[in-house]
């Protein structure tokens, strides 16, 4: 069986179309690995991108396309809802297939002394590839942000593990790190009132006290006129998708708001959906079959868990099949 | 204001009632407290005392108190469902009034000092009194039990807080500390399938992955003919009754379940309720108000939270009042 990794950068630029397109140049049509989505957010001004395939195909590619997030992307000018702290903000790899976590670790490790060095961009190992406890999570990383890693780079426990104490003036630093995967998951609210979003990300997340492998955050999307809660699942099995969609909606019912809509940010494996529509087959008295089709499993989920703008290219298995 | 503190000793006896009693003589009708109840478990065959009140005046009569427990329960003979380590197992002093923990602490360790010098028993400070980390956590002290503690004790990291590092041969050892209160919350499942309690335990607690203040497990009560999913709320503010209720009520609908009933077991503040009172209040569009009596707020609870045997006997302030 090949090695397949899933690997998910992020780059801070989700509205000019042309440059999002430039970067993406160096990862388009390469042998051994997939370019699957991106999926640029105007009010984040982020874009989440996709790969699947052969982390050592991807490497060489993967430098290149820092070279271009270095020469296209300017974060003194940079703007948006989602926190960030670089032009490429993050690049994790993912096991999917054929590859343990370990493997993806040396990966991570492997692109991060690359790009450090072809650049000389400082770079931060995270999750599975943190080098202390405190890099773990990527949010105490990024704690102050793109303006405030001059300052924080320059503190001896957060000098980066690749490169010099100095933030980049115009790209900033990057993460890079090998993490198990996490469903990237948001619920949209019918109000424009943030501090709704937000109440309900406290009373769920798990920094708040809520389930434990549970991110969020609360968002305004202009765009869309409605506020989101925009969440990570870090463990979908012991934090299952419908229990979080469950607990939000309970908690917007004291704002009298009715949950319309969800979505799910890049892919995620077949089983945090099945895993999910089994609670609600079981509760409408219906029986799961293990031979459900993808593109059943796509309209349950639609019909269960709201997904809007959702298909089987959102599924890994869909590209594990082809 | 009087400093009032409740502080809730558990013995390591629940059936025989004329040695309950025995125990407890030193605690009733005492100047400065009141022994607000006892309530025996014959199949934990333990049981809960609370006092509440002055703590400068606890301090004597729980000397004495520890001295019928060491002389009436022998541990060698003891057998119960609850995990325990000694004939008084624990006794926490949690701030209620005009006092805040850490004053608490210095009567935790004042009782503790009394105590061990008085009968030469091993004591260990537990929760905001512990000394070392892997003291805060009560379950930590306790693995093993009565039965390992012999062997646990002599080990470097176990060694007592008070007194020396032998575990008493009849009455074990004791933990005494300091916490904020808790909710010993149980929420009735009408099936005898403890698979289910335990299955929707397992999807709220912390150490599953839940709620992070979530204590849980199931429970058969025989006599009641029906589960338990059996609680400790360790932060009611963080993890509030209503959110509990209702995950687990969501988690029911998947065996075709409906909640009827749950329980209080000793005290709880009336914080605890007003605070989930104002979800349901909020959902029903009802105005909360700061005026409600302990009447309305125990009929409020009835209706909305499902608590049977309760009354203002259960909320904290209805003592404060008298």
């Amino acid at each position: 069986m090949s090695k397949i990794v899933q690997c998910v950068p992020n780059i801070s630029e989700g509205i000019r179309h042309e440059i999002i397109e430039a970067i993406l140049a160096p990862l388009q049509n390469q042998p051994g690995f997939q370019l699957i989505s991106y999926e640029p957010d105007q009010d984040y001004n982020r874009t989440v991108i996709t790969l699947l395939g052969n982390p050592e195909a991807m490497i060489e590619p993967l430098v290149a396309f820092y070279g271009k997030a270095l020469a296209l992307i300017d974060m003194r000018i940079h703007k948006g809802e989602h926190p960030r702290m670089g032009a490429v903000d993050v690049c994790p790899f993912i096991p999917i297939q054929g590859i343990d976590i370990d493997e993806c670790v040396e990966y991570a490790k492997r692109l991060a002394k690359m790009v450090s060095e072809t650049y000389q961009l400082p770079i931060f190992l995270y999750a599975k590839a943190a080098s202390m406890p405190n890099r773990i999570q990527l949010p105490d990383i990024r704690k102050g942000e793109f303006e405030g890693m001059k300052e924080k780079i320059t503190l001896p426990e957060w000098a980066p593990d690749f490169g010099q104490a100095i933030c980049h003036e115009t790209f900033g630093v990057s993460a890079i790190g090998a993490r198990i995967p996490l469903v990237a998951y948001n619920i949209d609210l019918p109000t424009m009132d943030e501090k709704i979003a937000s109440s309900i990300s406290k009373a769920i997340r798990a920094s708040s006290g809520g389930f434990q492998h549970i991110q969020a955050g609360g968002a305004v999307l202009l765009d869309k006129n409605h506020v989101q809660v925009t969440m990570n699942i870090l463990d979908y099995k012991k934090n299952p998708i419908y229990r979080i969609f469950e607990t939000v909606k309970m908690e917007a019912a004291r704002y009298h708001l009715t949950i319309t809509s969800a979505e799910i940010v890049g892919l995620l494996p077949k089983e945090a959906l099945t895993d999910s529509l089994k609670y609600y087959l079981q509760v409408n008295q219906i029986p799961y079959r293990k031979d459900f089709t993808l593109d059943e499993i796509v309209s349950l989920s639609q019909q269960y868990l709201m997904f809007r703008d959702f298909g089987k290219d959102k599924i890994i298995e869909a590209f594990l099949e082809l």
